[in-house]
């Protein structure tokens, strides 16, 4: 591990989330720290990026003595932009978070959280994506701080593979309640949802989703379970989607 | 395989965009056909679902007798919208594309014609992306139609398994130069990119990515060089994005 690791961090919920400001505080004590956030909120962006549109950039104070600024795109645009443009150079770490709310089991696919990590993660560089088990915007992340701190510690000390990423939940608890960590899996669920039809002043109609998160997966090895029962979870996600058992079962096709 | 399949087709390049009319005709030829498509472009926007912002809805006419509609979304909210509110019921089968420019390697993650194909897959219908080797907008698509509708006619007969779904990209070539179909992992590979700034009329700066893709992968077995050796590639794409050999491994880790 080099004396002074240069960690780039992120999120979803936009520069001025709560969790990103712990998550910030939480990386001082293991390196260098820059902070490349959404200007507004982007949460569900996935691994969106800007391609259609020009993004606006702007010196943000963070405060503490933290280098940071905010970028008019995603997550996975500021870590492209904070090492191609603002740092110019491969930071040692990359972190994204601290979420507001869980991303765990179908979530992990919609989090521009998780998109932060999985771009740092393609372009070769250890990355992790952080969020905590509340959507209280005003929750106290100080211990999802601590847990970040250990996580990130191990990380910049043994590396991750080529294509892995780390996804970790925290529980939204006081730390002596928090039993500890479990690798765990990606759980199986869905979004059960609708479309809420309301009318403009005008009385045009327009759209809304609502919805809520469904668990199929009574696996006690799954993400969802081990934040359930109190542990962190953490998940290493590949960037190969590729099914490969599956791909062997189709040879037998017709093609 | 029931008498007349019920297909829901979305993509990312638009409601206007001819790979959607093709990929609407291939499949009208398989079943009964509703397209609900993004109103706008929505390249790269990946699996993102829109929870921010109130969607807008067109009746919109595609010509010949397909029934259509577009929405101010993305994909993964088209096939949402299109599956909850609009049809009111689950199709047989999802398909998304045919999309301008492949879809191959680390894009498969940022495709917002893959995140179509992706929420069908989750709520548990046989989904799949069709993409063609061309970034033409004038291509003729008339040739991945056809591969589309093979494709289509196996999944319709065979069904998919719980939590995967199909990525199929089509070589820019006439039919009798295509060699067959191959089933591929996707690729390794990155962007080598940066921010262009340029000014605007007021004289502030903005960025726009641009760059190029890198091949990292030299794999005989990839939807790459299915693609360049002149065959569909077919790969099965999983949910679960957990590593779960690397899972086994950070056992060892200090918990």
């Amino acid at each position: 591990m080099m004396q002074k690791p240069t960690i780039l961090i992120t999120n979803d919920d936009g520069i001025e989330a709560g969790g990103l400001l712990a998550l910030a505080h939480a990386m001082k004590d293991l390196g260098e720290v820059y902070v490349v956030a959404p200007r507004t909120e982007q949460s569900a962006v996935s691994y969106m990026v800007t391609i259609r549109d020009p993004l606006r950039f702007f010196n943000w104070d963070l405060g503490e003595g933290v280098t940071a600024c905010a970028l008019t795109g995603t997550p996975a645009d500021c870590i492209k932009f904070g090492i191609g443009t603002w740092l110019g150079r491969k930071p040692d770490l990359v972190v994204s978070g601290i979420n507001q709310g869980p991303n765990a089991a179908v979530n992990v696919l919609h989090s521009g959280t998780v998109g932060g990590a999985l771009e740092g993660c393609v372009v070769g560089i250890p990355s992790v994506a952080f969020s905590l088990d509340s959507f209280d915007k005003h929750a106290d992340y100080s211990t999802a701080g601590k847990m970040a701190q250990k996580v990130a510690l191990q990380v910049l000390e043994k590396g991750l593979p080529d294509g892995i990423a780390l996804n970790v939940n925290v529980p939204y608890l006081i730390e002596d309640q928090i039993k500890g960590f479990r690798i765990a899996r990606q759980a199986r669920s869905r979004w059960d949802e609708g479309f809420t039809e309301r009318k403009d002043p005008i009385g045009r109609p327009y759209y809304w989703l609502a919805g809520y998160h469904v668990n199929l997966d009574n696996g006690a090895d799954t993400d969802l379970a081990a934040i359930e029962e109190g542990y962190v979870s953490v998940t290493p996600l590949q960037l190969d989607r590729t099914d490969h058992a599956f791909a062997r079962n189709m040879q037998d096709w017709s093609w």
